[in-house]
């Protein structure tokens, strides 16, 4: 007998099939002995819905307030989930986040939880109801309803899991597992077995949206055995998300190719070389709120130097004039951008032993003649910026030179 | 300064421009000084719209389970209105049942409340903001969502007003006040400025459906000030429902004509006259939850009687068929059924101290060639049974001949 909580994401509970769908993978758990804490998210675009509500009132809806009303998407789910599973015979009962006690900060629309009380789930898996826990929310010390911001329905479901200590995590999603690569560019992408949490971290930062960048760093903070599962399918394991190489010995050195469309660049040519410059040309992007990706910077000539770095598409236009700005107050000679570029990059924990891997991308990329505009590395993964109309070709590429199709042990 | 709790329904947060509107009437209050309390329903539809999705899961959705789910609906209305409050610039904070802890028992579905922590709120309103309560909601014990069955606005808005000892309960509605009668049967219905809290109750009772009963038994009870106002409208005064008769020294005798055409009656003829009979014919009616209104029985002869009585138009099919099974077992000649009634009924506490009234009544009905099949009377009220297609004239001849047409004191 295990104690398995399991996430469910918005399209599978979108209606009432689904939710009797969901009700039934449940209830199959159950009969096998093990006890079951379910997460649910709010019916995929219902808390788009409200949202849209809320900003007919208030161009900038009171965070507070939005949090309450937020809140009621998922409080709708697991209610209806409880009833679909009492219809199959099952015991169930649905809590929202205050009622067991998801204590969080007060960052309305952001919150982080702080602690939760499993004393009342305990009780109720201990007497043989499945408990249903709505995700995505919590309280603060003041009872006010909080919640924790976009996906944060997975973290919800590995901070139960953490708090329950419960043997695993399962995170069911459109998708049944994480790819070498988005099988849509190449069709020999491969499902992982397993997949390192820093391997998750980076891939997940890349845009393979699986699985919410908090919730595995979560996971990782409280060793959770993480899975990610498809709710379309019975059958298949997933891809679990291990925390320690030595769990892996077979591993691949690269595990998977991630890629990104949505970005550009903006280059101060001709900063003069001295220190600060760096935080006068990012500081006004920052304070904007604008995110920056890539930086990069090289060794200068005659005094002077050029500044690369990489922001949102959306936010190219609002970047490019902060910069213009300051780039006449600095000095510096001109500036320009691009924003038909993509970021392509390899994710491997095997890299971090192995030499020759750079290389190997290099030469792959330098071989279908796709110029390398800028490269950016860390311990487990190097990412480069090429024109964007190379973005297939690249990730094809790779996804053959590092064997990616092949199965590993 | 005054504390006024207003409670606005379902019609009256429809949208968000009705949401705005309720706002803008708000904001006259504060701006007059007064500390403002605000109970909302959800917007109309929505609780039918929650309970049918609830019906596609559950034939019978599990009670728990149910209120879990419709407590959402007004859960949305206060954020709603706390952001239009503050999107014109006041200070406004939004509470659902369980965070001001109106705590109830744990009948789910139809729960009452046992008592209101008020303190949270009074600090809010010390501090100047605006308190806006989820109403038809609590918490019991258990801290479980409960609902307080249809209609529990009302209730949760005395209760409120019961609880921080307001000075007013206002109850806005989609009419201005409560009427001598329907004004669409009597064009010259005319609003009362003051009805007393037990007319108010045969009203309510009889299908004048202003108030829930519930909460007009509770101000009674608490002494509560309650007023009934048009949310559409911006002037008039409404219709004050008080608690002693000597508020209303310039009483006129009959204050309003109540009528229902959602009734049928049920005779048991020549019933063997003993002891026990009616608690034998009605026993089975009421364990089948079928709600009976009037029952007279008249003085039998050659040792039978005859037992007649009514229930609402949709339980006749029913409730026959369990009268034909219990007239056949006591010995009954036979039983016959009429779902072709109306019931109109005057209503007025200064009948209490005058006599003529039914005779006056049933003079104007003989006048207009109307047969009486039963008749039924309380202290302040007498209701007549007729056939339904003379309802609309015994109304409009009854309004006339008591002179409701022309305005007392």
């Amino acid at each position: 007998m295990a104690l398995i909580v399991q996430k469910y994401g918005g399209t599978s509970v979108a209606n009432v099939e689904r939710i009797r769908a969901v009700a039934e993978r449940v209830a199959k758990f159950k009969m096998l002995g093990h006890q079951v804490v379910v997460v649910l998210s709010a019916m995929s675009g219902e808390t788009n819905r409200l949202i849209g509500l809320a900003k007919q009132i208030q161009a900038e809806p009171d965070p507070r307030e939005l949090d309450m009303m937020v809140s009621t998407g998922e409080q709708v789910t697991i209610a209806l989930l409880a009833m679909a599973l009492k219809d199959l015979g099952l015991k169930a009962k649905s809590y929202t986040g205050a009622q067991v006690r998801i204590l969080t900060d007060d960052a309305f629309t952001k919150a982080r939880i702080l602690s939760i009380d499993e004393a009342k789930m305990r009780r109720d898996l201990d007497s043989g109801h499945v408990v249903v826990v709505a995700g995505f929310q919590g309280v603060d010390e003041g009872g006010n309803i909080t919640t924790l911001g976009r996906g944060g329905s997975d973290t919800t479901g590995v901070a139960l899991a953490a708090a329950l200590k419960a043997d695993e995590c399962q995170i069911y999603t459109d998708v049944d597992g994480v790819y070498t690569t988005d099988p849509r560019i190449v069709p020999e992408a491969r499902r992982l077995k397993t997949v390192t949490f820093e391997e998750m971290l980076e891939m997940a930062s890349l845009g393979s949206k699986v699985l919410q960048i908090r919730s595995v760093e979560f996971a990782g903070k409280y060793k959770v055995k993480l899975r990610v599962l498809s709710s379309f399918q019975d059958e298949g394991d997933g891809t679990l998300i291990t925390f320690e190489e030595n769990d892996n010995m077979e591993q691949a050195i690269i595990s998977g190719i991630a890629f990104s469309r949505d970005e550009a660049k903006i280059t101060v040519v001709g900063v003069p070389d001295h220190p600060g410059i760096a935080y006068q040309i990012l500081g006004p992007v920052a304070d904007a709120n604008v995110d920056v990706d890539m930086i990069v910077q090289n060794v200068g000539h005659a005094n002077t130097t050029d500044f690369t770095f990489t922001v949102h598409r959306n936010d190219f236009a609002k970047a490019m004039s902060l910069v213009k700005a300051t780039a006449a107050t600095v000095g510096a000679r001109e500036v320009t951008g691009d924003d038909k570029i993509a970021k392509v990059s390899i994710v491997g924990v095997g890299m971090r032993s192995h030499v020759g891997i750079a290389k190997k991308m290099f030469e792959t990329l330098s071989k279908e003649n796709i110029n390398l505009q800028m490269i950016s590395t860390s311990e487990i993964k190097i990412s480069v910026v090429v024109e964007d109309k190379y973005l297939e070709l690249a990730v094809r590429a790779l996804h053959q030179a590092f064997e990616l199709d092949k199965a590993t042990a």
